[in-house]
């Protein structure tokens, strides 16, 4: 199995820490966005919507998307319910993920961090932050009440969300009015066998 | 069981197209959007996104996002693969639906249809487009090789892809380059039990 990922892209470091907290291997191959190579004809090839992270199994079938591979990599495994009502909510707070909190507080940082802040998208990046805060205030919602997303024990929601909550000051969030958001990135961070981000 | 949506939503027909084909009942309680049902501080205690359609259990307990809640639907039904693999794929496809389709192709339909195409959204609703066109290229490419989006037969991935692909038209978009989209819109609406969406 492969992994072709960009280091520095918090969908690619989910399952770098899905793969560390399983005490798993993986190949990985570096992709270079900025570089243009997640659009060259060989990487549409293997996934053809042109994003990262994708995983190559061994006889050259090809999984796309950071939260489904993630279910590929972690089946049979502790941070994957075993109700069916937890596994349903555990998927919400993934399409929660990519619909309500990605879209903002990725892109916000992606525009600060890897373009540098330029004068034609700080427009954009300022109408990012309504929909961060948003995301954030869900998320604050429900940490207040409980110690990980689904229930009181960490699963693939809780890897999914960290990505990028945790860096989301490289995106402007500022999380000092969400204690229970920061608690909740120190449980994530005290996890046996965590790694941070390879930055 | 009860679901809170708004039957012009093509994120509410998913969940009733599954429960007809399942030939499943489900009590309904109609949320107009337009109306801000879906922001009042009752409904915001049901579900803190603020977003419909919303699944409440006997017990009061809620599961929001449409893709999420017809996997709490469909445990153990026809509609889910059995093997590890196919799993991963279904998931892939409703996160590409939430990501790189929904985003574009029901956004121009909401604001073509819903919102009657105001001045203050034609700037929108042109960015839409192609976004749109690139994730109906995405699905074009993989129906061209298999019936269905995962393998032989019919799974929640085509049912999340098929309620805002077949009524993209309302969006602006032309399917008429897309020979393999439209097969599988014909093949899906020849199912047993298939309803059309309630507009």
């Amino acid at each position: 199995m492969k992994i072709y990922g960009d280091r520095r892209s918090g969908n690619c470091y989910k399952l770098q820490l899905l793969l560390a907290l399983l005490n798993k291997q993986c190949e990985w191959e570096d992709i270079d966005i900025l570089k243009g190579e997640s659009r060259t004809d060989g990487f549409l090839q293997l996934s053809p919507n042109g994003k990262i992270p994708i995983l190559e199994l061994d006889d050259g079938r090809v999984i796309s998307e950071s939260n489904a591979i993630m279910h590929f990599l972690a089946v049979g495994s502790n941070l994957m319910p075993t109700t069916e009502f937890d596994m349903a909510v555990l998927l919400q707070w993934q399409f929660f993920e990519q619909y309500s909190h990605e879209p903002y507080i990725a892109v916000a940082r992606y525009i600060n961090l890897y373009l540098g802040m330029p004068d034609t998208h700080r427009t954009e990046y300022v109408a990012k932050q309504a929909g961060g805060y948003r995301a954030l205030a869900v998320m604050e919602a429900r940490l207040a009440n409980s110690p990980f997303l689904v229930s009181n024990y960490l699963t693939l929601a809780d890897i999914s969300l960290f990505a990028y909550t945790h860096v989301a000051h490289e995106g402007g969030f500022d999380l000092s009015a969400y204690p229970a958001i920061r608690n909740w990135i120190k449980l994530v961070e005290a996890q046996p066998r965590f790694i941070p981000m390879q930055a």
